[in-house]
């Protein structure tokens, strides 16, 4: 298996925080020299799925359960560039009834170049709202305690 | 000149607000069905940049003045799929020493998809902020003034 | 209709050739200062997709046939740059039984930046190669006369 | 330093073959529910700027030597699909005075979804041909070596 071989592919939890590298490539950035400001969005999504990931939730095996982003509030703080190792930070700040609150954060060298709060919303295959399930909840609440505990 | 063949290329200014249409192809999409989060933002970006054009004002010959993304609120309100057109409508809320506020809704037949506040920021080469050149101020001043007659 | 209101928005067929703006913006230029290469790759699957729109061929309405890329040989000629506005040309340069070959140029004010000879496969819902059916073997095959024709 | 952190962040070399991962995100997808196929393109250009990386050759460090891509033949085989973790091989094939073709090939368990030969171009800061300079050539010619040495 390819997982086997590439053992932090999709990067570490630890303290209840998952992080993340991601390099900058060509794609990532602009004209203007810098990533491209959408770029971050997306790098938070991989983020996000990754997580997902390692807390053993794989999103094309959720049956009829989707996550969708809801609202997002971003703040563009540092311009990251060309060959830079970002890291990503997600955590989760919060559990509604059919919601998951969280927080997230691109970093470079220590400093934060993006920071996002993200609202995901738990829908059904038609994109109706539905109570988050149990087990799902369970888990979420599980790696919320571990970072509390820190 | 290719602008002449294509008149509305970069959409209309009317009654002080930005519209143009975006259609969505499959790069838009995602697996889910429908168009990708980050899509948004991005379509945002282009609707921006085609209201200064149509301002008058060319990014790629600005010189030392650039336009930054500080921070936006999105709202993630209903999905687009393929095929579908949209339109996006941008308008000027205000005006700051050193920035710019902007309200922009993409819409799909009367619905809003997406709608995000932009705050833009004046930076110079090196990325430090600076005031709006008094040139460019008059100009968004104008476009503010034209929609709160109508 | 938004489509109303904007009557070139999917280009125009001449002469059997198809032809459409794309206006270079941010998210489309790279470091460098140039068009990312892969976007022309993107741009060449917009102007398809609008293509078969005119000829009235919606792929999010074709049921069980898929057309999908099979082969493309992509020729980088020139940069183009932020700002710049790009028109695409296609044409239908064959049919085969199972396939459709086409022929895709990037211009620039009378230059080709990018060139590409792309093989579309069609193929049923599992992925399986299929017959293009007859009707769409007729469009096409007008769509070349008409070509042949001037 | 975050390099550290993520040991095999670029990939690995071995045999002259350099070999990374690559997860599907959603944003690699589209509503066929399949990765779009310019995504591959993308892939590709990552594995070469990270088999650079390994080599000791910095893009943003190249002063005014720079790589563009000339020609890309493809060949989409089989598709991938959320979740996938893909992986990108990357083999230096020959060397011109002024270009370098390289190999690539997107694996998923064995088998190849993607195949493409590329013409990287070299080329100076106003985008003119100019030869490869012989440091570089030798790092080339060392991974050529090792290559057919196996």
């Amino acid at each position: 298996m390819a997982e086997d071989q590439w053992p932090d592919v999709s990067g570490r939890i630890q303290n209840g925080i998952h992080s993340m590298p991601i390099r900058v490539y060509y794609e990532d950035t602009d004209a203007g020299g810098i990533v491209y400001h959408a770029r971050y969005v997306v790098f938070c999504e991989r983020a996000r799925s990754d997580c997902l990931r390692l807390l053993g939730i794989h999103q094309s095996a959720l049956g009829g359960v989707h996550f969708v982003v809801r609202r997002m509030t971003c703040d563009f703080l540092k311009s990251a560039r060309l060959d830079d190792l970002l890291e990503v930070e997600t955590r989760f700040l919060g559990l509604g009834g059919a919601r998951v609150e969280i927080g997230q954060q691109v970093m470079l060298n220590g400093n934060t170049c993006f920071r996002a709060d993200v609202t995901v919303a738990v829908v059904d295959g038609r994109g109706r709202p539905m109570r988050l399930p149990e087990t799902l909840a369970e888990t979420f609440r599980g790696i919320l305690k571990s970072r509390n505990l820190t």
